[in-house]
């Protein structure tokens, strides 16, 4: 099932989508409206809304979000890295999370802008020190995000709270795929496109640690939430956005997130 | 103002503290109950009731917590670190607060847990790009902060997220403090003991950028929430926790945060 969040005369949803559209494009999906929220036993209510005729916003709204870098080998070395010893987490704040179709606002403090399409885990359930057999249930689904850096500022400064947490830089979307396990999910095409350009193109089964290596090695000291958000790492082909680009991560099975950059207001 | 939040027979509330106890202890105080938050306009009740009658929880729940490290010169020369060209700013997340009197879990996977003093500023409004001369005005108050870190952890990895964002790594606490300006609070002691042995001694007068540099310097990335907690640095003589140590910070002005470590249960 993919569940999004949405907003509808001033109030927020959630719904499952239904229907095919061609890709890039949401012509002709529907909304059925879900009674509850989807971290606990939830029904679709048959109420119907065009997709089209909502605004989607970001599929959860994460307490925090916690990102892994250098998890793909050519994408380490492209930046001059070592595959580090133990996984590289960081944080993203929650004021960091925008929406599909929302802008990324370009920062005042960076020159240099990057893009990394990357495949996003949502949490479903509280969870702490989770073995490694249990990882399939505290994920509620999977979602494309793209974990915005400013890479300049990224090389300047120690640690990567002001180069990843900047506003706007984490878009979550379209929506969340509960449909997929962690087998597919160890196996999909993630793609990164600038203004209908390729730039990206990689292969979660490329994931130096693998999902249920990431979600032990952070629970192992803090407790994730239901709807904190795990980013995995991004391939290798990471570059320069700069305003007016159109960037879109598509993930398959998930959907295309797409997002404009704009210049901060 | 010394602003608490606690609980009361199943209810969280804030209350501003009355009375003046003796260092370390809370005998002879009062909680005035306040009517809303203190976010906004807020009246007291008139409503009263002693402070050991309740328990008191974290001053603030914090969306999130920024840190920064080495913002003090022989913190920074102790583990053998130069003092950085920008602030260096980390995320603590919300799940790593606990209030005061509430256990410390020593983690798992650390051998070399550190207590690190901190004064803690409680941001009071939402805000972004704050010019140097505002700062004062996004300020609601101050309070006691432990920045608990797994050194063995940081040493080893990249980024902090694990070393200091560890379940019950971010006491905060015993209240908000609305009665100092930044004036004041660039001119406080701030000591850290260990089972009554004074282990940090510091003013905050040795911080190599003071508050609103801080504050610049992480708004200019990100909007801060009303709650959110930025940790300015800790003294020299940090060192290390073991199970059954209780650690107090006490800030000159603002009071006293006392924490038991326990082993994770």
């Amino acid at each position: 099932m993919r569940i999004a969040r949405f907003s509808i005369d001033g109030n927020v949803a959630f719904g499952a989508v239904e229907g095919e559209a061609p890709p890039g494009s949401t012509e002709g999906l529907v909304l059925d409206i879900i009674k509850g929220i989807p971290f606990a036993d939830f029904e679709l209510s048959g109420t119907k809304v065009p997709l089209n005729k909502v605004r989607l916003l970001p599929p959860v709204l994460p307490n925090k979000i916690v990102g892994i870098g250098r998890n793909y080998a050519e994408h380490a070395a492209e930046l001059g890295n070592e595959i580090p010893d133990t996984p590289v987490a960081f944080f993203k704040p929650s004021t960091s999370v925008t929406g599909p179709g929302d802008p990324i606002e370009y920062p005042s403090f960076s020159q240099e802008v990057h893009y990394e399409a990357e495949l996003a885990v949502v949490i479903g359930r509280m969870c702490r020190e989770v073995p490694r057999e249990r990882v399939a249930d505290v994920i509620l689904g999977y979602t494309c995000a793209n974990d915005v850096t400013a890479r300049d500022v990224q090389k300047r400064e120690n640690q990567w709270a002001r180069a990843k947490g900047f506003d706007t830089s984490c878009p979550l979307g379209p929506w969340v795929e509960t449909g997929i396990d962690l087998a597919r999910a160890a196996d999909l095409t993630l793609q990164c496109t600038v203004n209908g350009e390729q730039r990206q193109l990689g292969r979660t089964s490329d994931m130096i640690r693998p999902i249920e290596d990431l979600i032990v090695h952070i629970s192992e000291a803090m407790t994730l939430l239901p709807g904190d958000v795990v980013l995995t790492g991004t391939p290798a082909g990471v570059g320069p956005l700069n305003v007016g680009d159109e960037v879109a991560v598509t993930i398959e099975g998930i959907g295309t997130l797409t997002n404009k950059v704009i210049k901060r207001g």
